[in-house]
């Protein structure tokens, strides 16, 4: 398999990962990469000295087969519009964003009848940034959402879908909308809460200090076993790339953030200020079990498309 | 080092795993352990030959130098009540209670001039429970939290601390009420978030389904990535043991989830419903930047005490 000239846009964690993929695989004639500085480029070639590198998106995509945009979210339409205008009519470009409705609503548009167009979003990365953290098998069995509107596969969902497969990951598929809400969730959500169980800490020792109780983050975080590390995890992530990732998404972990409030409301009624204990710790019994239960099926796979 | 004759107090995965980790390290004369019921003995008996098991509870603690109550928290004053009069009065009593405020009420005034008294926290334990699971180097590196009075350290101190260290834990200490305000912070309202998370699936697909969207738990899962899965790792947890553990340290419990709820509150007018978007994102940065900070120095351990 191969997929021609490949033009990567934006040598990032992601970027980066994908050439050092391709490479590695031979799945492609020739790898372009843009980037908007050069200051990448010396260690790309180290590792990839077979590569194009320039800082001409034109130049970038002018014969490529495949582009890939691997640029922040909010940065998708600028540059599309910039480089449209060179690319060939049967070019295929995808993304790799992880917020699709709002990507789907600027970038399709300004695709339509000059290249293919699906929106793709790997979920793969790690609290690393930059190409320094690239590494060749980021997307071996990774899942990677494909976003083709109302579930229709054409021929751009048909490309993206082999190119990601031969990349090692698992190919998935949803509507735009349907995958932000999703992915809030699943992701947004959990990184929302993940980060706030570590941020409050500051807030609480503050409030237990106002009691006159010599508490602080520190008294609590001595304490912090392996439940502590793996629930806060993915709050080691960049907080410039998840303000991105977030804001983008915003609607929708909004109304999740919403529904979350509304049952620890309810629990909080239901278990610590019920008067009848049996009940309330039947409640909060019934919680912990229904979780348990569902991350069980989870792990086994079975709610997997 | 030799503890003599060491009473274990329910064989379950801690009580299991310490009788493991005594028998392989020799630092027992004699082990006896004391089960409520004979349906382990056949387990325990093929892994450790040389135990003394009994379900009389007086003869378990009869000649024994140190107790370990491994009995669930609830049961443990019951317990006490029952075998105190066997005891040696040169012998150390401790526990391995997850909560420590409402142990140290009730259990040490009964043991009172009857032997010596430490709470113990090994802050150890799985997904999994009962003697099945349970392994020798489960305290090897794990935090043990002695929980005296005061922070006064005694002769129960010294000799709990030595146990533990023994055993290959790292052994903090800090007043009851304190640990149980910690604890909550760091592992009991973080549990309860993760089981939480999964749980709302189900009520977020009902939510969205009256606005006649085919969304289902299912459609969210099938996306689930690792940070999903580490995050709510601790769900996993058996929602027996988790309903007595979060019961009994509910009001610190309570405490540390009306402060949750007054931050996302916060949060989302802060950021959701701010009109303001610069403001907005720049306040959301701000908490993703203070989480991340917080976590690295929480890796780098520079928090340990």
């Amino acid at each position: 398999m191969n997929f021609g000239t490949v033009a990567i846009l934006g040598p990032g964690l992601i970027g980066g990962s994908l050439a050092l993929a391709l490479a590695e695989r031979g799945l492609a004639d020739k790898l372009v990469i843009y980037a908007r500085k050069d200051t990448s480029f010396p260690a790309i070639r180290t590792k990839l000295p077979q590569t194009e590198l320039t800082l001409d998106v034109h130049e970038a995509v002018r014969n490529a087969d495949i582009v890939v945009l691997c640029v922040p979210i909010e940065a998708m339409s600028d540059l599309v519009k910039k480089f449209v205008g060179s690319l060939k009519p049967t070019a295929l470009v995808t993304d790799v964003g992880s917020v699709k409705g709002s990507v789907e609503k600027e970038v399709a548009p300004l695709l339509k009848g000059r290249a293919l167009w699906i929106g793709s979003h790997p979920m793969a990365g790690s609290e690393m940034s930059g190409f320094s953290s690239a590494r060749a098998n980021l997307f071996h069995e990774a899942i990677v959402i494909l976003t083709p509107p109302n579930w229709e596969k054409n021929e751009a969902f048909n490309r993206a879908s082999e190119f990601w497969a031969q990349l090692g990951a698992q190919v998935r598929w949803i509507d735009p909308e349907y995958h932000d809400l999703a992915i809030a969730e699943i992701s947004h959500l959990p990184h929302f809460l993940a980060s706030l169980l570590i941020y409050r800490l500051t807030d609480v020792a503050r409030q237990i200090a106002g009691a006159n109780l010599p508490y602080s983050p520190e008294v609590a975080l001595a304490f912090a076993g392996s439940g502590f590390r793996d629930t806060t995890r993915v709050a080691s992530g960049s907080p410039e790339l998840w303000t991105e990732i977030l804001w983008a998404n915003r609607e929708a972990l909004a109304m999740h953030l919403g529904s979350l409030m509304q049952i620890l409301s309810n629990l909080r009624e239901g278990v610590f200020r019920n008067s009848n204990e049996e009940q309330a710790k039947k409640e909060l019994f019934q919680m912990l079990k229904i979780a348990q239960d569902r991350r069980t099926q989870l792990l086994n796979n079975s709610f997997v498309s």
